[in-house]
C-alpha cells in the first residue's frame, strides 16, 4: 500500500488544489511559456502568477529558467506517479468497502425476509 | 479533456494535501470509525480530528452520522473519478511533451553531427 505519510504528496496535492495552477500545468503541457505569457493567459498580475509558479516549482511540477529578463516555465520532472498510485489504491479500497456494505445489506434483507415468512 | 476549472477538484485535492486526512481515508477504507477512535489512532485532539473530518466531509470524501453521542464516519460517495481522470490526462500530456522534447534534442544532435562531418 502507498504510504499516506508523504510530504511529497502534501505538496503536490496542495499545488493541484487551485484551478489556475491546474490550468498552468495544462498550458505547459502544450508548450513552454514565460511567466508574462501565463499571467496574460490567466488574466492575472505578474506577482500573482509568480506565486502560483513558485508553488508548482516547489512541488516539482514545473521548472523555470531565466534567459536575459525572461523566465520561461516548462513541465517539471514529476510525472505524478505517487499521486496516481495513491488515488488508485484508494479507489480499490473504496470499491471493496462498498461491496462489503452491499453484502451486509443483502444479508440483512435476506434475514428479514426469512423472519417474515416464519412469522406469517 | 478534463476541465481544470472545477471547484470539486479544488476541494478534493485540498482535502488530500494533508497526511492525517489521507490516513483517515485509508483507515475508513478498512471500516467505519468514530471521531474518538480516529483521534486516538492519529494521536490528535478531538477538536483537531473534527476539523479534519469536516474538510473531508465538505469534499464528499466522508459522511458522518450521529447515533446518541457518538459520531461515526464512513467513506463518502465520491470515488475520486474526476481526480483520477485529471491526473491521467496530465500524465498523458507530460509523456507527449517529453517525447516531443526528446525528438527536438535528437534532431539537434543529428544536425550537429552532420555539421561536424561537413566542417572536417
Amino acid at each position: 500500500m502507498v504510504q499516506y505519510l508523504s510530504p511529497r504528496l502534501d505538496a503536490s496535492f496542495a499545488a493541484l488544489s487551485d484551478a489556475t495552477r491546474r490550468g498552468v500545468l495544462e498550458q505547459l503541457g502544450r508548450g513552454d511559456a514565460s511567466i508574462t505569457e501565463l499571467a496574460e493567459k490567466f488574466q492575472m498580475t505578474l506577482t500573482g502568477m509568480k506565486k502560483h509558479v513558485a508553488v508548482l516549482e516547489q512541488a516539482g511540477l514545473v521548472t523555470t529558467r531565466k534567459i536575459g529578463r525572461v523566465r520561461t516555465c516548462q513541465l517539471g520532472p514529476r510525472r505524478l506517479e505517487e499521486e496516481t498510485a495513491w488515488l488508485e489504491s484508494y479507489r480499490q479500497r473504496w470499491d471493496e468497502r462498498f461491496d462489503e456494505l452491499d453484502r451486509v445489506v443483502e444479508e440483512l434483507t435476506r434475514k428479514e425476509k426469512s423472519d417474515d415468512s416464519r412469522n406469517r
